[in-house]
Formats: structure tokens, C-alpha cells, sequence
């Protein structure tokens, strides 16, 4: 149990959460819920639908019946509701005078954090997002396996403190997931690119496909590339317009440079050598996926100062361990092609 | 042996080839080699490589030396050669005084058909594009089965005899594809829409991703809608920008109908409320993207006139026997969602 904490040697700054509360247990919140159980780590969870409540009660979780009941003695709190929903939460577990650590896990970052900032301004806000995403929701979905080995973003603000950081870190370490530190912003534009825009993208595709007097040919022809590169645009579209919408200004950005990029293979077709202009065109894509995804480097011991996580972060690293003295963790580098 | 065909009744006005001749034998001309030999059809293979034509022999092929030797006594011949090398070889078999059948296999159908007409105009041109692409290419990766049940688009210009058009498609579904009638350029548009334009927007997203100084941060969290809405672009480079540029005009229309719609998501996220603008937006992609790919209907018996034929390609169709009294095809439906 807790196997990632190091007890041994040296003053102990980072003190693991005693006791969790997970509010909403859908996927993300239920899987955590049973992981932390199966840890032995004391949790309780709540979530509005009395159902899931009963549900996740049978299958062994400690569930209280409102929100200030879970958050009591709490000092951890993990907001596992979609982001219409945390406002109000928010104003509830303010009411309580909780001052602990609350994090998240929605897909967003930047206006979580503006939230939390702005209704629950006493807890100490360590913004997260596991990227363990599935078809299915709810907790009927859940899987205490589900964080083995995905990346789970964890924000290092400014205005907050590495200790809180390294807290937050050596619990989602604990699960089997590997943290990921960076800025709200950070995590937002890349987000952005590589799930918003490809969703955007897939959409765009799918709706063209199908226009016109060659819309049922087309779909008749359609094979693997068509598959593949439209696959996302069978999610529910409120779930992607929220996605989206949520993250719209660095959404915008990215959108921005996909369309001058699209733009410029869409200018070279009138080139005198069309054929040659797009080779060189479609190297760097080329490039970039043929090495996709990169292998992990060596483990290495880095220093546990904010320029060192955020430098491990940026360089597409992740932390496995923090050391309970929370003067340096375990970090893996990102192995280029 | 050649089950597809209906010899009883009638007089027969489709008389199935019976030489044919296979130019280049890569992955295709190699597959469809070993097909013709399976089903007992004469058949005689070529390619530039004297190592392919040896591996081809090896594997049970008639192999001649020579493009002339090949096409000596052909109704049929296929030219499986790569676009930028069909011109000389057509020049070899017009010299030749081949006045009979000629059909190709790449993947755009408009410039062939304008080649053809200029380099090899007694041969009666029957456009063809078998919608089989792997992996891999060349003759150690042919397979006589790969192109059971696949799409086999052969074109029915105006300048294209019905009879020509039946005689090269009884071939096509004697291998086990459906044979899809279109013109060259509704070919153009729709392979545009649904191969070269996501190989486009797969190269963008996959550049865009690395770019700056999110790059490897974006990298490191890509997970599903990353991965398959960039996986076309690992393709090598002189490939797509081959494809592309040799499908210019029709590219051009379809990249424009893309930057448009994306153009369209880009305004939305600046509405008053972008979630409820681009719910709407995502709405037409879902609901074509859950439905495919459609099952296919009943087949049905349909008159072989050059104006039945288009409407099943038009429809999403495809034809899967040609009666031999060349009065009747057997057409399978696209059964929409």
C-alpha cells in the first residue's frame, strides 16, 4: 500500500492526504473512489444522483449523503463533477469554511480555476486532469485500474505552492498515474491541440462528406482514412461543444494556425509543381507522427522546485515518485524520436 | 470458375476477357495476378523490375520481358503502374497497335482519362480505381483475396460504350469486388473528400501539434482522437503530395468547403454562447458519422443502361454480377442509417 511514498530519511514537508472526499462519482470519480479503497487510503464519495450513490455504496465505497457531510475532516477534495456543475459545489463546500487542498479533473483548466479562485477562495486550488478518457461514462463504467500509467495533468500556478503541488502529486503517483506539472494555460493550448481541434477537425470532415450530389458515392468510397480521421465526430455533440466552448480561447489559437496551414496545401495545389510544393509540405507531419508516440526515457532524480517541475512538464516528462522530505521526485523524461 | 458470370439464356453481348494482360505488379497488379491464375482467366504479368517479374514467376505467374510481349494477343489490359510512369508505358502499348480494352488502377481518375485519350487513343479506355490500399506495397505484399468485397470504381464517361464498361466490370466482380460506376470526375470528388482531404488535415494537426514551445507537452498528452485523426499522416510524404497534386481541382473545392466549415466553428467560439452555437455546429458530423458505414440493402435486379448504372454509383451502390446477355447488372443498394 502507498508503495510510491519514500517514509524513509530526512524531514517529511509533504504529508499525504489522510482523508479524501470525491465529489461525483461518475467515471473519473467512481474509479477513484475504488482505487483509493483498494489502496487503503480513507476516502468517502458523494454524488447527486441517489442511484449512483446506492451503486457505488454496494461495491464497498464509504458514501455520504450531501456534500458538507463528505467534505468533513476532509483534507483533500476532489472535484469529479462536469464544469456546468462545480459552481454550485463550489459555493457548498465554501459554506463548509473548508481551507484544504481541493483539485479537479475536468478537461479544461484555465476556467476551473477562475471559478475556484473566485467561489471557494480559502481551499488551496491545485487544478487537475487525468487523460483517461473512455467511451463509456458513469459509474457503472468505473475501473480502479483506470490511471495505471496515464498522464495526469496537475496545474503549478503561480500562486501555488510546490508543497501543495508535491501533495496533490504524491496521491495521484500513489493511484499509478504520472503527474504532469504545468500551468493552467500550458495544459489548455495543448489540450486544445490535440483533442479540441481534432475534434473540430473530424466534425468538418464528417459534415462535408456527406453535402451534395457526391455525398452518398463519397460515403460509399470512404475507408481507412475516412475512419480514422472522423472517428471522434460520433461523440455526442454536447459533450464536444462543452469541451470546446470551454476552452475557447485557446481553441481559437489553434484553429487559427490550422486554418493558414490547411490554407497554404490548399495554395500550393496552384503551384507550377504541385506535386514537388506538397512533398515538402507534408514532411514535418511526416516527421512529427512517424515518431509518435515517443518511448520513455531513464528515470532521473530532479529537484522539487517549481523551474524544475514546470521544465519536466514542458519537456513532455512526467513525475513517478515524490520523496516525503519534498526536496526532489523521480521524474521521466520524454525520449524523442 | 468464373461464377460471377451467367452464361444461360439469352444472346450474349458481354464477352468476359479472355487474356489479360497485368502492367506492374506491385501490391494491385501482383494481387490481381494471382487472382486471375486462382480462377483459371489467362492472364500475362510485366513489370519494369527484373526482380519482381522473377518473384512473380517464382509465385506461379506467366511473366513476359516486355510490354509488347505482354499485351500480344490481350483483351484486356491493366495498367498497375504508378501514375507519373503511365505515360511512357502507354506510348509502348499504343505502339504496339493494341486497339482493344485498357483500364488502370490509381487512385484519382480524371488525369488517367485525359492520358489515355492523348498517348493510347484506339485502345478503348475503361477508367478503374479498386479502393484496396494496405500498408504495405509491392508484390510480396499481394494477396489474391484482397480484393474480396472491396469497392472497384470503374468510370462510365460519355465516350465509354456501356458494353466496354460491363465487359471490364464482369472481370471485376469475377475477383470478388463490387464494381461502382461513375464518371471520372464524381471519382475525383468524392476520393478527394474522403481520402485526400483528411490526409491534408492529418499532416496540419499532426505539425501543428509539435509546434513551439507546448510541442512536446502536447505531444506527451496526444491520446485517441490525436492518434487516429493523425495517423494517415506517418504516410511518406512523395505519396500523398502524389495523390494530392494529381486530384488538384477536385481537392481545391473540397479544402475550400473544409476551411469554410472550420472557418464557421473558429466565429462560433466567439458567440454569446458557444456551447449552444457549436451543439448546433456538431449536430450534421454526428449524425453522419453514427450511421457509417451504412449496411448494405437487397440486392436488386437493375437494367444495364448507362443512366441505371450511374444512379446506383450515385446512390452508394455498387454491382456485384453482369448478366450475360449484357441487359441486366445485379445492384446492391446503400442502405442509408
Amino acid at each position: 500500500m502507498l508503495n510510491a511514498f519514500n517514509w524513509l530519511g530526512g524531514e517529511m514537508r509533504v504529508t499525504p492526504p489522510t482523508q479524501v472526499a470525491v465529489l461525483g462519482l461518475g467515471l473519473i470519480g467512481g474509479s477513484l473512489l475504488r482505487r483509493l479503497i483498494e489502496l487503503g487510503i480513507a476516502v468517502t464519495g458523494y454524488d447527486a444522483d441517489p442511484a449512483t450513490r446506492a451503486a457505488a455504496a454496494t461495491a464497498g465505497g464509504r458514501v455520504a449523503e450531501t456534500v458538507p457531510e463528505t467534505v468533513a475532516g476532509a483534507d483533500l477534495v476532489v472535484l469529479a463533477v462536469p464544469l456546468p456543475a462545480a459552481g454550485a459545489v463550489l459555493d457548498t463546500i465554501a459554506a463548509t469554511g473548508y481551507a484544504g487542498l481541493l483539485t479537479d479533473v475536468t478537461s479544461v483548466k484555465g476556467a476551473p480555476l477562475a471559478l475556484a479562485t473566485e467561489r471557494c477562495p480559502d481551499a488551496r486550488w491545485v487544478g487537475g486532469h487525468p487523460m483517461a478518457g473512455r467511451e463509456q461514462s458513469g459509474f457503472a463504467a468505473s475501473d480502479p485500474g483506470l490511471f495505471d500509467g496515464c498522464a495526469w495533468v496537475l496545474c503549478l500556478e503561480p500562486e501555488t505552492t510546490v508543497v501543495d503541488w508535491l501533495t496533490v502529486a504524491s496521491l495521484v503517483t500513489a493511484v499509478g498515474a504520472r503527474a504532469v506539472p504545468v500551468t493552467a494555460a500550458e495544459h489548455d493550448t495543448a489540450v486544445a491541440r490535440i483533442s479540441h481541434a481534432p475534434h473540430v477537425v473530424a466534425a468538418a470532415l464528417a459534415t462535408r462528406a456527406a453535402e451534395g450530389d457526391t455525398g452518398r458515392l463519397a460515403l460509399a468510397l470512404g475507408a481507412g482514412s475516412f475512419r480514422d480521421g472522423t472517428r471522434v465526430a460520433a461523440t455526442r455533440p454536447a459533450l464536444t461543444a462543452a469541451m470546446c466552448g470551454g476552452n475557447a480561447a485557446a481553441l481559437r489559437t489553434e484553429l487559427d494556425a490550422l486554418l493558414a496551414r490547411i490554407s497554404e496545401a490548399r495554395r500550393l495545389l496552384d503551384d507550377a509543381d504541385p506535386v514537388a510544393a506538397l512533398t515538402t509540405w507534408f514532411g514535418p507531419g511526416q516527421a512529427v507522427r512517424s515518431r509518435w508516440p515517443a518511448a520513455a526515457g531513464q528515470p532521473e532524480k530532479r529537484a522539487a522546485t517549481r523551474e524544475e517541475l514546470l521544465a519536466v512538464g514542458r519537456g513532455g516528462g512526467w513525475i513517478t515518485t515524490v520523496a516525503s522530505d519534498g526536496t526532489t521526485v523521480t521524474a521521466v523524461p520524454h525520449r524523442l524520436g
